[in-house]
Formats: structure tokens, sequence, C-alpha cells
């Protein structure tokens, strides 16, 4: 029996203040309508797929920014994107802005099976930028003002016949996010993101170097862990704000098996092979007969770099 | 205060069976006077370097391969090598094959200042290959048939002006092994290796693959931990049995700065600036602002893979 699952990469170009939700969910619902008729089993847009990326914007008042947020899912207005998932037999996996009953707020990422049915959800545990305004900053990165930290670890699920897990943005940066879920077998990891094209602390990094250091990242995680990664950006000028594309899709040999070349609303469709991640978790990647637990006690130990433990011989 | 740490990497070309101690050496020294009149501060050797890469040959009787160990550091054969070094005031690393007093084996590499004297010593902690001969493979890896795992962790030392950590071969692989590093500030990473152009699990696998394999895990552990990494080859066919080149050093921002393109003695000088690594350890990585612990215990708690934790939503 095959263990193909066909994925769908689905990049949104530029999302401004004000576009509404119902002009997204139609965006999307094009993209997911497209994947089908190219026979994708899956379908992955990118982190906070329904609203511009309003981190970027500084609200004294938090309680400004809940207007970003989803109190439900699905609520009246992304219905219509789980009706057209379930009417497709699609399943799909987006991110967005949660505000749960009790007020929390967190960056979200969902898993949602052919039927339709919220099979998992993630809660973005790496949060880049700052919770202040930062003068020094040529641009703004509050996501630490407008969300806490994910409480729901990496979990992987048995999801349309593989181990699925979800990252988001910069989680996809740290190797923990990756292990953490290789070492629960992972097969695939979908992951959005929206990334300024420009280094908020760096006037000479180029969008080349952005572009280099978010392939290295997703191709290492990839290959090792051996999985697919599947990262999917939003992208394009938001509100005179650049976000870069760089969509791609990495197979669990770390190799990029393709990548858009554009900003825009589009699909990048691969059939992923999941057996294909079965050599490197056998071989070099055998965690069981290579891994030395005994000595990766830092790792927990210490969050913050601290002294040096070398001692003389 | 300059903090520029020259250092060259001193790759190696084939030491075959019949190469005794004393031949190497001379390699050895005829590189470190090269590196010296390079402007050189600090020249690092391969992994094993005094020797051919012994665990490709399976002895039934392990003690065998007892003759391709020192039992003393400096030893009578090394000690030209450390007169040499501090007559040049050079620091050196290498790697070699260690016999303890007790009968213990390691894959080992020391630190060795610019007086001569060892500042530090590590024990290759991940040992690939296998312990008994395996007709399934093309070539016998038997590093686990020679070797105890290495007990000393990764530690970092204060040296020559910088924090440097070592590694070994197969530990470039691992993300751990840069991460405990990283979380002691290491600036730059020594990291020696043996590997062979083929992958004795598969025929597919090319050399470019290979190489791109190197580069991308030595790339992705310098990036994601804001360090230099010095990666140094025994290079070329030793006995029939080739190894591939690539010495290379990555720098704080992953990128490859310099490259050997040839597979026999040489070297690759570089003025590596230890301040460089500064930036990244205050922004995207500056681990006390952004790590999560909380959500990484499976790291240390399981060591083989296990069963995914998804739970119903």
């Amino acid at each position: 029996m095959s263990r193909i699952l066909t994925v769908a990469a689905a990049q949104l170009g530029p999302i401004h203040q004000a576009d509404d939700r119902a002009s997204v969910v139609s965006r999307m619902i094009a993209l997911m309508e497209q994947a089908k008729m190219r026979g994708a089993d899956f379908v992955v847009y990118p982190e906070l797929a329904l609203t511009t990326f309003f981190p970027r914007w500084h609200y004294e008042d938090r309680a400004q920014a809940d207007r970003w947020f989803e109190t439900a899912m699905p609520g009246p207005q992304t219905q219509p994107l789980f009706d057209r998932a379930r009417e497709l037999q699609i399943a799909m996996n987006f991110g967005y802005a949660e505000l749960t009953p009790e007020g929390r707020h967190f960056n979200s990422s969902i898993l949602v099976d052919k039927t339709g049915r919220i099979a998992g959800k993630y809660r973005k545990v790496h949060l880049p930028g700052h919770a202040e305004y930062d003068p020094s900053r040529a641009h703004q990165h509050l996501e630490k003002r407008y969300f806490e930290p994910g409480d729901l670890g990496f979990p992987v699920w048995a999801f349309e016949g593989g181990l699925v897990g979800m990252a988001i943005c910069n989680d996809r940066r740290w190797p923990e996010t990756y292990r953490i879920m290789g070492l629960q077998g992972v097969e695939m990891i979908v992951l959005g993101y929206n990334t300024p094209t420009a280094n908020g602390h760096s006037s000479t990094e180029t969008l080349a170097d952005r572009l280099f250091h978010h392939r290295l990242s997703v191709q290492a995680g990839a290959y090792q862990n051996s999985t697919w990664v599947v990262a999917v950006a939003k992208a394009g000028v938001e509100d005179g704000h650049a976000l870069f594309g760089g969509t791609l899709i990495a197979g669990p040999d770390g190799k990029i098996v393709g990548e858009l070349d554009h900003e825009e609303d589009g699909l990048l469709v691969h059939a992923c092979d999941l057996d294909a991640t079965r050599f490197g978790k056998e071989t070099i990647f055998n965690f069981a007969a290579h891994r030395r637990v005994e000595h990766y006690g830092l790792i927990t130990s210490r969050t913050g770099s601290g002294a040096p433990l070398g001692r003389a011989v």
C-alpha cells in the first residue's frame, strides 16, 4: 500500500490591514480548489493566514490588537473554508491568532483532516522579537507583546496516513523544534511563516542572506530528523512592509524538491513518499543506536548561555 | 584590543596502514610551519590524525587494533610535534586514538596551547557505525567496536583568547553537539573528520550528496549557535578506501568563508573575528530571551524515537 501524501504548499501574497477575513478566505479557497485539481491530499497555508502580519504594529493598548484574533475555530468567517475542504475531501493546515475564552493569546496552527475535524493544535513556542516599542529597530516585531509562548509542546499526530507535526516561523531556526518531533517519529513537519525581508537589527543583511538562513534551517531540520518539511510563506509587501517568499518543500535527505520564486498567492505541489523517511531514520539517524542523552543535560537545564565547563586536563 | 584568532585548517591526505607515525608527524610539522608563516595562531588537524582510519578494518580480536592507539600524549613519536609547536608558539588541535592506563579506548581530540600545554581533552560522543562485522555493508565502519562513547561531554575552554570547543566527525551531524557548546558561549568549534566517500548502506548516494550533508550540518550548527566552525578532513584514498575532503571554515552567520578543493595535505587559513559571533548571540539566537526549555524534555528523556504525543483536540 502506498504511503504517498501529496501536499500543496499554498503561499499567500500580501494581506493588508484593510483586507477583511472574507476576502482572505476566498483566496484560500481558490488555492484549495487548485490544489485539489492538482491531486493534493493536504493543503498547507502560512502562519497568521487570515490577517496581515499585525505584530509589526505597536498598539499602546494591547487589547486593540484583539481584532486580529479568532475567538472560535471555525468561526463564522472561517466556516466556508472548513465547508469547502470537507466537500473537496482535502486535509488542511493553517495558522491564526487564537484568543481563548480565558482571554489568553497564542500564535496557533491547526491540522484539519479530510472530514473537516480539527485533529491537532499547536501554539508557537519560539516567539521572536520583543514586547515593548523599540526605537533602535528599523521595524517593530512585537510577537512577545501580543502572544504568550505556546503551552502545548511539539506533538506529532497520526494524520492522513502519516506522522505529522507543526511548527511556526521562528521555530524553524531552532533545532530543538525538529528534534522533539523527530523523537516521535515525525514524517512531515508543516511550517508556516511571515518573515520580514529586512533584519530590523541590521542594515547590511540582504534578502539573499535571509533566504539562505531560512533554507539552511529547514534543510538541516529535515536531514537531521529524516523528515519532510513543508515551509509556507506569507509573502510580498503588506502596507509597505516586505515579507519574503521562499515557500519550499525539503525532503528527508535535506534537499529542496521545489521552491516558489515569487511573492504572490501560489501553489507548490509535491507527492511526498513518507516511506522515504525510513532510510535516514534506520541508518545514520538511528537515534536509539547513536544518541547519547547522558551528555545532553545542558539543553534542558540551561535556558541562556552560561559559563564554559572546560577544566584543565 | 583585537579578538582575531587566525586559524589554519590542516587537511591531511591519505595515511596508509604502512605509513608509520614518524612520517605522519613530519607531514603535520610541515603543515604547521606553513601555517605559522601564513600568520596562524592555531593549527587544526583531523580526527585520528596520526594513523590510517583503522575502524574500516575488522579484527576478530579487538586487541589487534591496539597498535593504532596512543598510550601517552605526548609520547615518544608525538613529542616532536609538541616541541615544534612550542618553538613556533602556535596552538594546535588534533585527534588520535586514546588507550588509557585502565585499558579504555576512546576516539579523542586535544587542545594544546602556545606553550605546549594540553589545555583540553574531548572524547567522541557520537560514534557511528557498528560493533560486529556486517556483511550487508559495502564497507565496514567499526567505531562502535574499537571505542567506547566519550565520557567528558562537550566542554568549552577559555583558550588562546577565545571560547573554544571540540567535536569529532559524526558529532557534526547532531545538533545537540553544537547546542551544548553554544550554551557555554562557544566562539569556535574545531572538528576533525574521516568520512568515507561512499555510504556503506547506499549505492546511489553520491560524493556530491555526501559533501552536501557535511556542509549542511556544519553550516547549520555554526549559524544556530553563532559560532565559527573549523572542519578538517583526512582525505583521499587510504589503501584503496576513499575519504572525502571538503575541509572548510564556516562563519557565525553559517556561511562558508573558505573550502579546500582537493584531497591532499593542504592548508586553509582564515583570520576569525571572534567578536563577529556577538551579533547572532545577542539578537535572533539570544538564548535567554527565546529558548523554552520547558518544552525540550524529550531531548534528554528519550534516546530513540518513540510514540507520537499528539492527542485529539
